[in-house]
């Protein structure tokens, strides 16, 4: 097995370092990015891009923003390197908290932790007109990689209409799909709409003013992408008119949103704090996932997450 | 076709009363139990029971504790009279409802909605790290009938591993399943123990606390059954101790729970107001169901959700 120069600037817990360093027994960690085979972790591009001598980039995320360069990309291509990300550790906690966003506004959860945390009333009746089935109900996913996928996989046995929009249709997919340019009746249609864009200069501000007005009145919107897919003021004015019937972000511009922004209190807006794809043994599955990819990448296999 | 006398005292929305009187042209409807062939709603039991002429009685809930009696058993069976209950109409909204209140404990969004009606920071880092995932964590159904069918149908794609407990093991329940007799192991090994149960003398104040402090440490304890399965005074003590991991409750014991009382504000205790089977079309399905089962009942076909 060759030796290979890792680095490696991911926080991990003590347990997970423990396994990484066992995992990397016969090879060498380096702390200069410069001098790195391997690199791990969220390395800084401008290094990656100079530093003729890597051969592989893992990120420990499902977005890669930084990386989504012209630049970095032809000098990765042009040295036969490798660019991968880590969807696989995070894609089904997002998908699993997109559906749990889903279930929370249909059964009214956070009208009943407000009665809860307020008067104690017992709002059973209000709350029982207002609760809803996801069965029948229409879900557009606008964009649809691997998340996309483990959120309809999730939704199946709910029985709704799931629907996705991407950029290229693979012709592939296991649910209706159709292209971003022709997603005006979809989006129009749709009970819940759930932005899972990634954040580039094609998607910045993609749901703008027109594109909330063109919803479905009283459409719940979704955002576990990138807050800059949106246009947050628009959002409010969304809000605040009743054209969109609620509103779910995982993500927001800037973050961390500050105490005084108005998206906090907006009409019947719920922010999590960018907590979807966490989980308790992240550390751990991101080591696993890097490490079964060194063995495909010793191995000359298909990476997993490949993005170059 | 035989013309029926009619009785129903099931409150219902007016497009829900239309639907019921244009299915029920033919019949006739009267305003007195006491003359009923037919009863829908919640009839007196009383009445019920001395009335010989009745000949089916359809309650339109999923439970049905009221009319639990010996006595109102065998006076319908002496008389070939048929017992229905409406849970067709529940089964999915209280499916639905049970898994959004798990996947909200799993996402931390109790935590998430506190944080914004209150200081508006950004944790992020502890909520990712207390977050978790469904898969492979294990939940215990206590009491299986339809409802628990339908969470274990949804379930499935979370890849949880999910065992029923019921009184009477059928053997041919697509889960697997232990008698309520030999459950101390499967509960000591849950993460997630959803009751179920119906309210009669054999389930009352099931979970005691002998029974919380059985279960395996930090486990989440969900009812969606009855109020009085459950010690109350136990839970909080347990929810206080630490032994319960948190708890969600859509029953408790009065209803309405009274403001003071100490569910509202135990840790971690999370209640919801009796909404669990309540969706907005809730009086169409039930008119729905009452219809398609007075068709079986005329043509001696097998009635769905019969009780007797």
């Amino acid at each position: 097995m060759p030796r290979l120069r890792i680095y490696s600037n991911v926080r991990l817990t003590a347990a997970a370092e423990t396994l990484l360093n066992a995992g990397l027994v016969g090879h060498e960690r380096v702390e200069d990015l410069r001098f790195a085979e391997v690199a791990l972790g969220q390395p800084d591009p401008e290094v990656v891009l100079s530093t003729v001598g890597i051969r592989w980039v893992q990120v420990t995320s499902a977005g890669y923003t930084a990386y989504d360069r012209e630049d970095l990309r032809q000098a990765l291509r042009a040295r036969g390197a490798v660019f991968t990300k880590s969807s696989a550790v995070y894609d089904i906690p997002c998908a699993e908290h997109l559906v749990a966003l889903m279930l929370a506004h249909v059964r009214r959860l956070p009208e009943a932790l407000a009665n809860q945390g307020g008067p104690r009333a017992w709002p059973q009746a209000p709350l029982r007109e207002r609760s809803r089935l996801l069965g029948g109900e229409t879900v557009a996913l606008v964009g649809y990689g691997s998340i996309g996928r483990r959120i309809a996989d999730r939704l199946r046995p709910f029985a709704c209409d799931v629907v996705a929009i991407r950029r290229v249709v693979g012709g592939d997919e296991p649910v209706p799909t159709v292209a971003l340019t022709d997603a005006a009746e979809v989006l129009a249609n749709a009970d819940h709409v759930v932005d899972l864009l990634p954040a580039n200069a094609s998607t910045e501000r993609f749901f703008d003013a027109p594109r909330f007005q063109a919803l479905k009145p009283g459409a719940v919107f979704y955002n576990i992408g990138r807050g800059t897919t949106v246009d947050q003021s628009a959002l409010v004015a969304a809000l605040v008119s009743g054209q969109l019937g609620a509103a779910y972000l995982d993500v927001t511009d800037p973050e961390p949103l500050p105490p005084e922004h108005p998206l906090w209190t907006a009409p019947r807006c719920v922010v999590t704090p960018h907590t979807a794809g966490g989980h308790h043994d992240e550390s751990d599955r991101l080591v696993h996932h890097f490490l079964g990819n060194l063995e495909k990448f010793l191995d000359d296999a298909p990476l997993e997450d490949r993005i170059i």
